[in-house]
């Protein structure tokens, strides 16, 4: 890919890195690329500014969207690192295949990423814990309200510096589970980084923290019985030493974070069990007070400690409500990877 | 509302009314209004142009989008009319209520239909079957990625002079059962018309097409084997003389054709079924030959004929593969309200 580099004659001054947030402070610039008949062509780097776009452009009407999240973490070492970013590509072609959408190949994704990190490096943040938040995204330009097919398109990337989701040590939060809406189904895009699931999600969301319940678990749209994922995560439960999750059906995003978790797991010789489970299995477990930790796993917390459950008005409590050992020593391992303080035996870590 | 109205300077030509086409052709102006904290604020007309926004916008990443879908009919004696257009403001308030989005007041989307309609009055085309469409569409535009619900929205409409589906007289097309992808499921959101339903189908519809059957069939997210929609519509089939249609069940789009149909035939003094029907039930009936008619119907067609349906390599064919009398006399019907050729007992229309 032969990217042109256009640079703002206008940079930004760096935020405070005490009070980053997340995905909401964007740098100086972005990757754009376009597609249409003739397939993909003119990436470039652009100073960071508007998407203009027909107003009949198909990504307004009609969910031809798709996108990916990923970091980039300056090390203590002071080298900036990304965590699998062909993963990434990967599924944003499997995501893509599933919405019909003409898709970016994984090695353009991954080369397009490092040059954007590259171009834009003084962005990555110092402090352990924040980050530089990737996200491509893919979006259907197409001009018209017809309902036959996508063809424009264009890939772009931006970055956000970003906090840590905690920056005061790991937080533990409380869950429950959602039984009116559903998120997606097998046969459905419930697997792909589309729109439409977050669109799905959304109300849900917001009324579950609302009523102080920020882990809402979402189950499957079939028989409504099985746990599929918390909030916009994987879920892990810790139950009499072994550690189980929902195995992936169609319905459930096939997680990095969850996938690279597996992995190191296993390398510790830990049991990892990835199955269907139901409600009332994981309450059973509870009353007998076998379930030791339960935690959510994603790109931008990494783990997310879940104090307790609340089903039919009875609170499930994890952990006497702490962040488990064994969530925190994940946690750490990840972040150790991911900040080059652990020696990468998986080839996981690509530096800049 | 107190609608500003800023015309173009430069009108484009009318086009020609017998290449019309769907969708790919728009008017001088459109309708935007803006939603923020203060709820919404300065609806105005303008010139078509382009939409203009952050590429960190929640609409490019998290399918806050939801569309409607209406007409604006010239009658045969010079009148311009809409349809119902009460029933697509309640509809977007539905949608908007199911994805979390602050929602337009239904008076105010009927309101701002028709001012916009007034103004590009001259670009209604003249020949029967010709219409202009009209398009709302609500997107959310809060500029960051984090998931803590919709703030900022724009609301816009946009026209489009559309030809007829049927320029030559309803024809029947073929049509087939889809057993791979879902497009919703109870719990979801089939029953909006929200862009992530149209980006879950988009993919299985092409196929469809590709292969010959341009009717593709939808079954039910959950057993796979209930039908619920065919294509972008809702469906209908006349067995042993009464009609039956799938029920609204939350994963089905509740129609405003469907409505309209519904209490029409049941004016003729039609049996019509709203229930469950399996593909079982109803290839069952056709092997005994009672299934005597089959077509879809949406806004777009009116009426869709369908010729026959093959199920695991064996066609079923309805009708001899003609376009039904009673289909015929439903589309006459129903666009002869739209026309104004037949008095309206149902106050549906609305004169312009």
């Amino acid at each position: 890919m032969d990217i042109k580099i256009t640079k703002t004659t206008n940079p930004k001054p760096l935020p405070d890195e005490s009070k980053l947030g997340f995905g909401s402070i964007f740098t100086d610039h972005m990757f754009i690329m376009d597609h249409d008949d003739d397939g993909w062509h003119d990436p470039r780097i652009v100073p960071y500014g508007p998407i203009v776009l027909d107003p009949a452009a198909s990504v307004f009407h009609y969910g031809g969207e798709i996108f990916e999240g990923l970091k980039a973490y300056r090390g203590t070492d002071g080298v900036v690192r990304l965590f699998r970013p062909d993963e990434n590509g990967m599924r944003m072609k499997n995501s893509a295949d599933r919405m019909g959408m003409p898709y970016v190949d994984p090695d353009d994704f991954v080369e397009a990423v490092k040059a954007l990190v590259k171009v834009d490096e003084r962005w990555v943040p110092h402090k352990k814990g924040n980050t530089l938040y990737v996200r491509p995204f893919l979006i259907a330009t197409d001009p018209n309200l017809t309902l036959h097919g996508i063809h424009q398109e264009q890939f772009l990337i931006i970055l956000s510096p970003s906090g840590s989701y905690f920056s005061e040590g790991l937080i533990a939060v409380k869950g429950a589970f959602e039984t009116e809406d559903v998120r997606a189904v097998r046969g459905g895009t419930g697997f792909t980084k589309c729109g439409g699931n977050y669109g799905a999600a959304n109300r849900a969301i917001m009324r579950s923290e609302a009523a102080g319940y920020p882990a809402l678990i979402w189950l499957d749209g079939v028989e409504r019985k099985y746990i599929e994922e918390v909030g916009g995560m994987n879920v892990m439960f810790k139950i009499d030493g072994k550690v189980y999750t929902p195995m992936l059906n169609g319905s459930i995003l096939p997680g990095i974070t969850r996938k690279s978790m597996i992995q190191v797991m296993k390398d510790w010789g830990v049991e990892v069990i990835e199955k269907r489970i139901s409600v009332e299995e994981l309450l059973g477990a509870a009353k007998e007070g076998r379930v030791e930790e339960v935690w959510g796993v994603g790109t931008a917390a990494v783990i997310s400690p879940i104090s307790s459950l609340t089903h039919e008005g009875v609170e499930y409590v994890f952990n006497n409500g702490e962040v488990g050992e064994f969530s925190k020593k994940l946690y750490d391992t990840l972040t150790g990877l991911q900040w080059g303080e652990i020696e990468d035996p998986y080839g996981w870590v690509v530096k800049l």
